[in-house]
């Protein structure tokens, strides 16, 4: 007999970077019954799945779904498919994100240069389109929204330059999907990666992709039928030179589009109760409409940073290019970081999230996503680390942080 | 205004060798509130889950955890930690998925040798032995149980010679971990790929994993930090060589397993809904024992194959080889196996397999696993595939194949 308990897990005000809190309509489609992956019910799914995304992504390309994997899992999708190993890929960084976009696409073989700025800042366009020039790559790939700073990259003349040079623009759009305006088209992104597990609020787990055809063309160039699928008799097989396959299997996004598209050609078996709370979270994004959204993010924002400036804190980085879904408070000096985040889980079960790096141990990040991004959260984060400041010994013009949020939402 | 509706997805009896059918107390628990991933209370979840699986595998490795994505991401990230580009790999082939595991292996840039055995049967050990020596590999990857085909491949023989000439041997026992045995540590088998979405009856998107200190030792010695994590105050750092690193970030185990271990070293954000999932399948798991769980997927399997042969159906394939939890009847001359398939899932809302490359449209595949593995299933497609094939115009004794799986319920 196990000696396991059932599950019981606490609730939380979930006030990070993600994964955040889960809408209860999200949680409740994951226990719905499991459909057979070919069940025309659940390729149906499928399909409604993909139109919703073209709409998150404002996009009309043909290729929008998910990779069954964390975020990440979708990054490295989209460039373990796209690199030959030896290709050029230019990374420009301004923070941790920066860094593991150059640790995958160096992985997947490629001749990576990168280019730096001040974590807390963004580059100028002009910066990025220059070092385009002097190194020539066959791809860019850059964050939109660093979490780990809280800073957004502007990507439209980025975009418009790589499409002059015929170079390929890859977006990892993890932490803006769904919480700020993300124009796949309009900015002439050629790949772009969201999360679900921040703005979408959807539980880690799913990183849905889209590509134009662009992208398609070089995926088809390299591409194999997968051994023991390819019928041999009609000449398709893995005639292809490994050497220029694509060198993953799993995440071979040519192989994973004949699987979402009409073939329907098996590879993984879809994560059934995964695409239930990503086709539920998508139709909740899309109800409450992209644009009413990206408004309430905004707000939920104004209120907090509000808040935060009336409880005497200041915020790091350059605010002209501020993420709206990630707010960074400094840490007053003299009071521990981690011991302030470790009063509000345990005291007030309110979750916010230290940094990375050089950031370690000098800013909190507070994220406003996707369904924890919400008034009643805000006032309970600002209350709460107000108490937990003042019990720390930092002074502090008591009760004015909420006011000051209060104010906001009202239109005072 | 979204136009598309909630989810309201059918019930189904799903009796394919998965995704089976999930228990209700799996579904219920994805539905419980988002946890942080480093909330301790999620940490001490995930170390339970650790802990699970080393009952589940039969082992006293240390290394027991699911790497987020499906099954196969679970063979990938194995194959793609423990290959140097230029290893010699042998993959034994008896069906569709040790194609699939020569096809990762060469995509990891091994030197691959496969030796082939008849689609139906299974390889007498010493046959795999004798290529072992003829090819000297790095490492063997074979699967157990092929779902293919209905086959299981007795491994024991097979990893005590891996074992002696210090050849690391890899199983994917994906179909078979938690319906029949796999005794990771007594067959010496050094790292052991299972599936959630069969036997385990937990949805599609995850797989659990476990290796040994021999695998471990070839991980160490390919480690790298991630950028934008490491100190380099302290010499840590991405210094060791790019070509001999783990081609892969989101599958390269010497990380994942300073995230699962104490370190917690920041790597994806570990899914949580489906880790609640995989949490509370293995505490049913366990509660209900694993030898007591093998036994009730032998009888279904007893009654299901009585019941088929009532029928007048023929099995697929050597029978003394046969994987207990997957079961082939041929399709009939003259019957369409699709239109049987469709009948099936539309009239009575049952879902049987059909089967890949050569074996397409010559055999069914009837599943006997988890949750779905229980007598009101094998009885309701025993009843539906009757009246399904009566109706197609096939000649069969009716009323038999019910009262022969009784006979087996009942111990008549």
């Amino acid at each position: 007999m196990s000696a396991y308990r059932e599950l019981s897990p606490s609730l939380r005000t979930i006030m990070t970077p993600g994964p955040v809190e889960a809408d209860p309509r999200v949680l409740r489609a994951m226990s719905y019954p499991v459909l057979g992956q070919f069940d025309p019910e659940f390729t149906g799914l499928m399909n409604e799945t993909m139109s919703m995304l073209r709409e998150l992504f404002r996009t009309g390309n043909e290729w929008c779904f998910p990779v069954d994997g964390t975020s990440r899992s979708g990054l490295e999708a989209v460039l373990v498919s796209l690199i030959r190993p030896g290709d050029r890929v230019l990374v420009p960084i301004f923070g941790r994100f920066g860094h593991l976009l150059a640790e995958i696409a160096e992985r997947s073989g490629a001749e990576v240069s990168v280019i730096e700025t001040e974590w807390g800042t963004v580059f100028e366009p002009e910066t990025v389109i220059q070092a385009i020039h002097r190194h020539k790559p066959h791809l860019v790939a850059i964050v939109h929204g660093e979490t780990s700073t809280g800073q957004m990259q502007p990507l439209e003349e980025i975009g418009k330059a790589c499409r002059e040079l015929d170079i390929l623009l890859v977006v990892d759009a993890v932490a803006t999907i769904g919480g700020t305006a993300v124009e796949t088209d309009q900015w002439m992104l050629d790949a772009v990666i969201g999360g679900t597990q921040k703005c979408l609020s959807v539980p880690s787990g799913m990183a849905p992709v889209t590509y134009n055809s662009r992208v398609e063309q070089k995926l088809l160039s390299r591409k194999r039928i997968e051994r023991g699928l390819a019928d041999p008799a009609a000449g398709e097989a893995a005639a292809r030179p490994v050497s220029d396959s694509i060198r993953s299997n799993y995440f071979d996004l040519s192989q994973l589009q004949d699987y979402w598209g009409p073939m329907r050609l098996n590879h993984h078996t879809e994560a059934t109760s995964m695409l239930y709370a990503l086709h539920e979270g998508l139709r909740i994004v899309l109800a409450e409409g992209l644009e009413e959204r990206f408004t309430r993010h905004r707000i939920n924002e104004m209120a907090l940073t509000a808040g935060l400036q009336a409880m005497g804190l200041q915020l790091y980085g350059d605010q002209a290019s501020k993420l709206p879904v990630v707010t960074c408070p400094l840490i007053p000096e003299g009071i521990d970081g981690e011991q302030v985040r470790s009063m509000l889980l345990h005291q007030f079960g309110i979750e916010i999230a230290s940094s990375f790096g050089p950031l370690k141990g000098r800013i909190w990040r507070i994220g406003t996503m996707g369904f924890s991004c919400r008034q009643t959260n805000v006032l309970q984060v600002l209350g709460a680390l107000e108490a937990v400041l003042l019990r720390c010994g930092f002074r502090l013009p008591a009760g004015e942080a909420v006011q000051a949020a209060l104010d906001v939402y009202t239109g005072k």
